[in-house]
């Protein structure tokens, strides 16, 4: 068969270090289980790039990687260069909406060797696999919306709004796909993100269409939160939740809390999926490009290594993501003879903590 | 001297079991330190008022609380009687506006005796003391407002926006006073709440008008993260924090999560200022009506005292506070004889806990 056709950004900082270790690893699990892997690398979506030709990406970015299977990302920005707001809406906001990448998967897991910045009721402290959940954020609209503006700038009667967006194909859509993940999973229990007591217009509709959505799944299990109070919960009690949903916004403040509360920022991965597969869809861990360490060759490459895993996963490869998921756990183990990172507590470089990987794998 | 006007809206559920302690403690404070305070009951702003009425307020209400130089509030809002956006929306996100409350304020403070849930990086438990922060929320514009609506309804087209406005008048006069808490604290730390690398109209904005009013401010020193990493922050470090200032919706998020990860969310204050005081000002306890244990006696009237304490604090009585909040503390104290509610681990009564910390003061 066609081997996957694979756009490789590294992007800026780190990105450019954590990537080779990905790639790595996506070569042991390609050699163990026989998947055919082909790489093209680009040098757009990094701020050096814009440094050079004023701009994020080619004109003709959409015709070089529109036809590859899937997009391997690093990370983007360096606010010393770029402002945020030019990278990131002229590459990541910007793939994520015409690649129609309309769901952002991002999973939150108490890992082994990982102490949790949450404890339990009684103070004690919480174990791997007690915490468990997916995020499933809608990614295309929503708040991070493009209609808006200013009016009798620079004077006292300043004013800006910006409008949030809903629409029923796209709140439709990502519902749809996390139920589906729901149901796919043992404990079939959804959560759903709003604030329609505050937000009294958007967010009443939301809840609209969860119920809506709710009378064709019985077999899931929805409550709702209200987005303040979900934030607690997930200090006060993680083990509760399964899957979550929530909006555009809600499921970047959650996407983050999450893997927060299990102490896995640093090492988190995410998918940013066009499910219809018309367009590729993308996998970049949730660190960004970590200026302050960047060069250094110290940055811990699990987050990439797990999007490789998820994106291997997404390409059909169920037993090759649980493969690589289990050498980082086993290289995680406290027990574990494995380099690590200084973030976990070591002198290792990035590079053998990669390869330790691509052992176990 | 006149005595201070207090109009007193005890509301739904425990609201109506924990007000009574609070108003013990006041008048225990009031005796001790000489304030003369002058109570009004009012029964709306209930949803048992709705269900006799069929509306939340009396048409005159202005003119009736109007007056007052601050109002007790305790809790409002019974889902299975009266919908959320419409309880709310008729009685305390009315008082917000109409008063224009713009500063909600609400301190997240580690007590004694009280667990966090979240712990330092070693695992070992945060001590009293160490989490103290003060969360400074705009309280009547931004996202939480009325313009915006639906199209298309009842098809697959259908669409739904809410416009976001914030307007300098509105942005500044919150940033100021959150400026002016800060510097009156001996950290002189303000951090700024925002998401300008994805809410990319109205976020930019927000910063634009905090970088401008820190050259007011040099004293002051200020850091802003995206709400996102922010949510994360609390959880992995939040004896970092001393002044948080966010929009509407930011500040509510933060003002939920602070008090989580101090363990305290059953128990905080609020108050909803309007510091020019041309209108009276209202404090009300964090948690809600709790509709499942109204009526048992058992609800644990803290947030109510410190409520109380908050409002003469505000009304000019510093010490009064002072004696209020180091009452509430001694009680807590692991060591004290105490009575607790069951949620602290005891079977006392809520007006067993009031009347020891009414006597405490
Ligand atoms: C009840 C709700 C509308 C309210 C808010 O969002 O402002 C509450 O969460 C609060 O923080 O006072
Ligand atoms: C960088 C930023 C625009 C982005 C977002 O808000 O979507 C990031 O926080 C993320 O979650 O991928």
């Amino acid at each position: 068969s066609q081997p996957h056709r694979i756009a490789v950004i590294a992007g800026d900082g780190i990105g450019t270090e954590v990537m080779p270790e990905g790639i790595r690893v996506l070569d042991a699990a390609a050699r163990r289980f026989g998947i055919g892997l082909q790489y093209d690398h680009f040098d757009f979506s990094s701020c050096d790039y814009y440094e050079k030709h004023g701009k994020m990406l080619p004109d003709d970015w959409k015709a070089q990687i529109g036809g590859h299977d899937a997009i391997y990302f690093g990370a983007v920005g360096w606010p010393d260069k770029v402002p945020d707001h030019i990278s990131l809406w002229g590459s990541l906001l910007m793939f994520r909406r015409e690649f129609d990448q309309y769901v952002n998967l991002r999973p939150a897991r108490l890992m082994p060797g990982v102490t949790a910045p949450v404890v339990r009721r009684d103070g004690s402290p919480r174990q791997p696999g007690e915490i468990d959940m997916i995020i499933v954020r809608e990614n295309t609209e929503g708040e991070y919306s493009s209609i808006g503006g200013r009016m009798y700038a620079g004077t006292e009667r300043e004013i800006v709004m910006q409008e949030t967006v809903m629409s029923r194909h796209g709140v439709d859509r990502v519902l749809r796909y996390a139920f589906e993940v729901a149901r796919s999973r043992p404990k079939k229990h959804l959560t759903s993100a709003t604030k329609s007591n505050g937000i009294a217009i958007t967010m009443p509709y939301w809840d609209e269409r969860v119920e809506a959505m709710a009378r064709e799944y019985p077999d899931v299990k929805v409550d709702k939160f209200h987005i303040d109070i979900l934030t607690a919960h997930f200090v006060q009690r993680p083990d509760f939740f399964d899957v979550v949903v929530g909006s555009n916004l809600f499921g970047d403040i959650l996407s983050d809390l999450g893997p927060a509360c299990t102490g896995t920022i640093g090492i988190a991965p995410s998918a940013n999926l066009n499910p219809d597969r018309r367009f590729p869809s993308l996998f970049e861990p949730v660190h960004g490009s970590a200026p302050d360490i960047a060069g250094k060759g110290i940055a811990n490459p699990i987050g990439q290594i797990w999007c490789g895993a998820m994106m291997l996963d997404f390409l059909g490869h169920r037993q090759a993501h649980d493969a690589i998921l289990g050498a980082i756990e086993s290289v995680l183990e406290p027990g574990s003879q494995a380099p690590r990172t200084p973030d976990l507590g070591g002198t290792a470089s990035t590079t053998e903590l990669g390869q330790a990987i691509a052992d176990a794998v």
